[in-house]
């Protein structure tokens, strides 16, 4: 791991730290930059979503094939995930939102994976029944996004892992020490568990193919850090026959404390919970959220604030205002002054709490329909 | 791995090379010898078998502690396993003999442990699909040696992973990638499923435990060369709230050529497989099982056999002739020299195929059991 006081960043499964450069990350992590032309043969299928639009989903791996196989009537089924480590926050809610609108667009399957292991073997003070209670929740947080309980298929990597187990042990026999070393970072103080782990999250890029006899193509909505996992499974599934999954990949919702890093449920401050009250919401966004205006009111009329590194305008960018228009103006009016840091946050906060409100009640109904969205064996 | 050549010997839960020493192993493996008092506190409960009273089963590690529980009123149960690696030949069937004996004579639970992916993992050539057919006849001939179905439960690490990967997991947090380095010789070439098998071995034996809410606890009669997995288990399982398991080791059947090593399903001339029809145990026995007895007729009969050497003899001595008193007139007669090594091999030749004419019809009825065996969730 680099020195976060070098003032680098780095970015791994596990740890995003400091201002991520994502043309940087393009070239590190050598996925590619969707390009217009690509992002308008989807918007061709799907219509538009800002978070297209805006880049915010910003890179891919063979989506141009998905979208070539996809028009010869191939369908793809999707494939993201929660590792349940916490409480869910915002930041985990844009790439499901996202898949969401993938799935109605393309009319597809989705498996949603739940490795209720993973944080677990990584987090040293995290039990077994801790990780386990913060399962039991976030399955919640994803229902209540309303994704379709017919195309939806949840799995649970410790109660399914008798439909995974024995797949994962295949993916397992083609990754060496050597490899997982190199890819994660790990030394001989690693467990086994951490370092079986990723043949785990290869498998359900390939076992809808499993069980339904044929290969099907697969696309992972995900956030840019899980992309060693995905390389790896790239690497491995043409080997046991199946197809290279397609994946699209999305930058981070920035931490409160500003436009850097991501979001992280062990951090209370820089996150804002799907169970946080308006209260708390107001609080956080008050006190927390990083600004980009001027010190005193006369220089930030005169000067303008930042809205690139204002945590709140990015807030409303990434999730909280779809509409281009509307977004444009606040920019443009923060920009020149004209909006006070204060006004930008009390839009941001109303948004917000605007659409907690909703979810949260669509969060107390989804107790009754886990059930549904269990893949049944 | 020490050089073949050098004419040392080895003993890894993959590999046994050259002429075991078992006193050595004792120190090696750092085992303890099962003192006369020990096997007296035994047969008083069990009453007298043979491979206990021979020390075929001759080490063990906390057996006393094990014997104090049960005399508590504490009953243990029995956990043991076969890794399906190919055919079932007869030094398999000597652990599963005794495990039934001890079965029945404690009056105590067996778990029977099938982990379909071990030797998937570590043998290169062998497909998923070659290991699960192995499974599919291995099963049959721990069956046919007549256990008792409503206290055995056979668990198959594959199809029974809902139960286990969990718990597995649990196990691999506490154990390094150093630890398995060094307890099993691995490099960084090893493949990332070989190093977190060890965590799938060691679950049964505190299963049971967390089914029933209680803890139980278990004895595992083992061949030596499993030790080094049991060890690791010992050494994990109290710090997660179990007891060590106990175990009860034996040393193997020595291969048709020669008392040195162990017989191996893939060496096909130093085995008889339990489908091996009559006429075959003749060949091998006539052709590969290597005699005690001198080059000559008349040089026999003036110095007589060496029945330590002789591979009939130690069939006999492991597993077909349970009379002490047959036993010493044969050991006596082919040491004098009445005994020709011809007459010796003939004696081994009738016990075996008796044996298996019978182990194969009860193999044959064995087909339609396997579900009652099968531990269901």
């Amino acid at each position: 791991m680099k020195d976060a006081k070098e003032g680098k960043s780095y970015v791994t499964p596990w740890e995003v730290f400091g201002d991520v450069n994502y043309s940087k990350l393009i070239t590190e992590f050598g996925v590619e930059e969707i390009s217009d032309e690509l992002k308008k043969r989807i918007e061709k299928i799907t219509g538009k979503h800002f978070m297209l639009d805006r880049k915010i989903f910003f890179a891919h791996r063979d989506l141009k094939w998905l979208i070539d196989e996809y028009s010869k009537g191939n369908k793809f089924f999707l494939y993201t995930g929660r590792s349940p480590s916490g409480p869910v926050h915002l930041g985990h809610l844009m790439t499901w939102q996202f898949t969401k609108f993938l799935q109605d667009a393309f009319d597809v399957e989705l498996w949603f994976q739940f490795p209720d292991e993973e944080k677990f073997l990584f987090k040293k003070d995290l039990t077994y029944e801790e990780a386990q209670k913060n399962l039991n929740e976030n399955v919640l947080d994803v229902i209540a996004l309303g994704f379709n309980p017919k195309k939806t298929h949840f799995i649970v990597n410790t109660k399914h892992a008798d439909l995974m187990y024995g797949e994962a042990c295949k993916v397992a026999k083609k990754i060496t020490y050597s490899m997982v070393k190199s890819s994660f970072g790990f030394d001989d103080s690693a467990n086994i568990g951490q370092i079986f782990y990723t043949s785990m999250q290869a498998v359900p890029a390939f076992l809808p193919s499993v069980l339904n006899g044929k290969k099907i193509p697969c696309l992972i909505p995900h956030a840019i850090d899980q992309d060693p996992h995905f390389r790896l499974t790239r690497d491995i599934l043409p080997k046991l026959g199946h197809h290279k999954p397609a994946s699209i990949q999305c930058s981070f919702l920035p931490p409160l404390t500003g436009a850097n890093g991501k979001m992280s449920s062990s951090k209370h401050d820089t996150a804002i919970y799907t169970t946080d009250n308006a209260k708390e919401v107001e609080h956080k966004i008050k006190k927390y959220a990083f600004s980009g205006g001027k010190d005193t009111l006369e220089e930030h009329r005169r000067h303008g604030g930042n809205p690139y590194i204002d945590v709140s305008f990015q807030y409303l960018r990434h999730m909280f205002e779809p509409d281009d228009k509307k977004l444009r103006d606040i920019h443009n009016a923060y920009k020149s002054g004209a909006m006070t840091s204060g006004e930008l946050k009390q839009i941001t906060i109303d948004k917000i709490n605007a659409f907690l409100k909703e979810h949260q009640k669509k969060r107390e109904l989804a107790i009754k329909k886990v059930d549904s969205f269990m893949y049944k064996k």
